[in-house]
């Protein structure tokens, strides 16, 4: 890590930590996405189960998710919002998914993506996330189509 | 509020704050339940749509949903872990909720719940509320029957 975080403010280290995950999921670099994931991170992942808990666990979603691609992934995230305390902060954006899986279908996707961090040993940290689609009640079907 | 809040840490303020709404849902007291919800919350809720976006909107979808059960509504958190700073802070559970709809169905759910709060003028706020379920790749229906 060669930025100097202590000449940025809360805020500033947060966005350049959600800046450098995004480029590590456009080149599927499961270490960096994971470099600021504490050992007990809580997932609640868009798909089954319920909750996946551990950075090994999270680890194991993020290899299975980046190998379901063929090439890089494009990934943008949208309305991102930060709100930092001096230990506490979170973040929701709308993120949004386009690539080629690798049996040749186009996936094109929205979720919901809120990050929840803390300040450990001087460092943010992700201890929770929590990314999902809604469904519809009607059909019980999640809602993979829908856009901002 | 009767509830002597400065003589409270502000996670013991919080957990307050959760378990009265816990009440305020089971008695479907809406009012309640909104007592605590910025004028500008983000809810990214479990149905559609992609999100909601301030307090009207959400008071809106809590009284459609309360309406939808016939009498009270049985309802739990469970695993909530309250992470609290001075003035940011963030919770997460599995809710679990037990009832009769109108239609006369029993419905048995669980859901993720992340609730993200910011003191503002020296009261603990829910700025933003992400609730979901997951969904199975597989049938791309919504998990409504996963347990912990």
């Amino acid at each position: 890590m060669t930025t100097p975080q202590s000449q940025m403010s809360d805020e500033e280290q947060i966005r350049a930590l959600i800046e450098d995950r995004i480029q590590a999921v456009r080149t599927k670099d499961a270490t960096g996405a994971m470099s600021v994931v504490a050992p007990d991170v809580l997932l609640f992942d868009v798909v089954n189960p319920l909750r996946n808990v551990g950075a090994d666990k999270a680890r194991q979603r993020i290899d299975e998710w980046f190998s379901s691609f063929e090439g890089p992934i494009g990934y943008q995230l949208h309305d991102l919002k930060i709100v930092a305390g001096t230990d506490v902060a979170f973040c929701h954006s709308l993120n949004q998914v386009d690539g080629t899986k690798t049996d040749g279908n186009k996936l094109q996707m929205w979720w919901r993506a809120t990050v929840c961090l803390r300040k450990i040993d001087g460092r943010w940290t992700i201890t929770h996330e929590h990314s999902s689609v809604p469904f519809d009640p009607a059909t019980g079907k999640a809602s993979l189509d829908l856009e901002p």
